[in-house]
């Protein structure tokens, strides 16, 4: 069709997408050109958004003493984590290292703003999290074209929010939604860390698809064969 | 670095970011492959999840019996909506298109699964909504590479979401996370229509960056210069 890219712009796309990692042990301390955080930041900034709200804000963080605080909050986190795996598994998950706030040149914070727009925001007046959502969104333009870039992203997930938004100074109508580790890394695994070292694995496809309703099996033959590959290159694991 | 893109490549991931919209009003009725749609599965498979959970399931939705009764959803829930907009703003609202849910051939529920990896994931024992973070990260995979594919996509926030459940005969664990409109489209928009329509603009991204913590200046003057263009390419209103 007329609005599709080229062959080679799709693959492109689709590498972005199957070759991006969430990187915590690979990274370098070389700096990121600033040109080249600006051009991920405008990645972000044009992820879609409920009434176009852009609730997004960025907070840039290099500063080490920060980055320590950060790390401080992620340590007790943890910890608390680590107790709720027993035996192998828990082991397993003291082994794993989930985070590389410290040694990524750049962390980044985006946060979202749930009064931007003022007190009705098209779109989001029947689903409040639309905001939230649509800050997810921003994450995921920049964890793509920061693949595109050779640049690694790290989602930190075990930290307390509403520490981590003091320590940010965020009012308390900013969330602190996502807070990333950013940096070159020395390679981006072949497959995700976590299937790797065996905690979990990529379901099948197939099993993950409806048709209508709820476990209503596909009657399209030709779509669920299409599930079981891949045909438009590499489908990595 | 050695792990980015070649330069073609890295533009062609920032044209599918830059070029997307939220279409509501372009819908071809054109059939999609269904090869096609299942590269498009799998690049929202390809998402990131905490703890690699995949909370995520695709509900494909073609049956006009169904899309009539979620349009109805829709009807009501956007009257409702449209109350709250008074005057001028009022009067736009309702004259503004928010979404293709029958012309679409094709509309996708992508749904968030609370409890699959068990009481327990890896990354969601602080923040519990982990999971619906990340199903939205498979979301912005699959509207990225549906842009490469020249399908238009349409996120309908607009309905209540318990009903829509209901409809959809989810499980009560089953959370509808993204309704989603996807078909060829007769032109992607050159801007974002809520900003043509003069609904809302774009923020300048300049005013959206922090340093270490918020609203505080950024001290690295290339990175304030670099926010204000766009080194990599075309940079779309």
């Amino acid at each position: 069709m007329d609005n599709a890219f080229s062959s080679s712009e799709r693959q492109a796309v689709y590498r972005a997408i199957f070759e991006r990692r969430d990187v915590r042990s690979q990274f370098l301390p070389t700096a990121i050109p600033p040109a080249l955080l600006a051009r991920l930041l405008h990645a972000a900034h044009h992820a879609p958004s409920v009434g176009f709200m852009q609730p997004w804000d960025f907070i840039v963080i290099d500063a080490p003493a920060i980055k320590q605080q950060v790390k401080g909050l992620f340590d007790v986190a943890n910890g608390d984590a680590a107790q709720l795996f027993a035996g192998e598994q828990g082991a397993l998950y003291r082994r794993l290292k989930l985070q590389g706030i410290i040694e990524a040149p750049i962390n980044l914070c985006i946060t979202c703003d749930r009064q931007r727009g003022g007190p009705h925001v098209l779109g989001r007046t029947s689903i409040l999290e639309m905001d939230l959502f649509s800050a997810c969104l921003a994450v995921q333009n920049l964890w793509l074209a920061a693949r595109a870039e050779g640049i690694g992203v790290g989602w930190v997930s075990i930290l307390d929010n509403q520490k981590l938004a003091e320590l940010l100074q965020l009012p308390p109508h900013v969330y602190p939604l996502a807070y990333l580790c950013i940096g070159y890394v020395s390679e981006f695994l072949p497959a995700p860390e976590l299937a790797s070292a065996g905690w979990r694995q990529r379901l099948p496809l197939t099993e993950l698809v409806h048709a209508n309703r709820w476990q209503q099996p596909l009657s399209d033959d030709a779509l669920a064969a299409a599930l079981t590959g891949f045909d438009g290159g590499v489908l990595p694991p």
